[in-house]
């Protein structure tokens, strides 16, 4: 049975090397102990909602922060957004937009649907790597988490 | 007219020395240049909707983060957030609730109403300081706005 409290991060990211360097960023803080990446969208569905490959798997048992990419293969990350804001379950669920886009249209969306925070993946590494870090500790050690 | 860009937060705290904590902590990092605050939550209402004392400003002019204290006189913070994210415009504005609250009841409803992050305030002074840094730093300098 998964410990509800082992489960840390759903890293939604298609980029094996935006991945690798998110996961590098949040281990350098010990961030990183506990981190499950969907690499599309029906991955990241099918995990929340214990459907699929994940068939058996309670989607009582949250992850405490969902790093969500937008652009995704089989279902696009706003997608993925809108289906856990509108379940009453799973709305509560702290998730932050980490993607290259600054386009209008994402930003103005994402809040629509109830994005907790947008972060736009600075292109420098040094700054990426940071960026992680700080959006690590803000979520898992100061953000007071949903029961 | 009011410029959107200059108006930066609206603090919702009714506490004079939490107020002024506050606002030394984001003084401290050149964050706190524009900020507004509301005393109670009618107030801070009629701010953002532009009524009462406020008749006149327009409720387009949206701060670029809402800290948000929950117990407050007048109109609770619970509501104050209820009728932000319950507002199609109002809603894309990032609200931080910043309580003493660490009660399950008040955290459990303020997920479910969208706030954007939960932050329970550190009892002692130096950590006070430092999480409304953090706070500050996250939201005014990472996290990207809503248009």
């Amino acid at each position: 049975m998964i410990n509800a409290t082992e489960l840390e991060i759903l890293l939604v990211e298609d980029n094996p090397a935006d991945c690798e360097l998110t996961i590098r960023a949040l281990r350098r803080r010990n961030l990183a102990n506990r981190v499950t990446v969907a690499m599309d969208g029906a991955q990241a569905l099918d995990f929340l909602f214990g459907r699929g490959d994940y068939e058996g798997r309670s989607p009582d048992t949250h992850p405490r922060l969902i790093l969500l990419d937008l652009k995704l293969p089989k279902v696009d990350g706003l997608e993925v957004l809108r289906a856990i804001k509108a379940d009453e379950q799973m709305r509560s669920i702290p998730v932050v937009v980490l993607t290259s886009s600054r386009e209008e249209r994402d930003i103005v969306e994402s809040y629509r649907l109830g994005v907790n925070s947008y972060i736009v993946k600075p292109v420098d590494f040094d700054k990426f790597m940071e960026a992680v870090t700080e959006v690590g500790l803000y979520w898992l050690l100061l953000n007071e988490p949903p029961r």
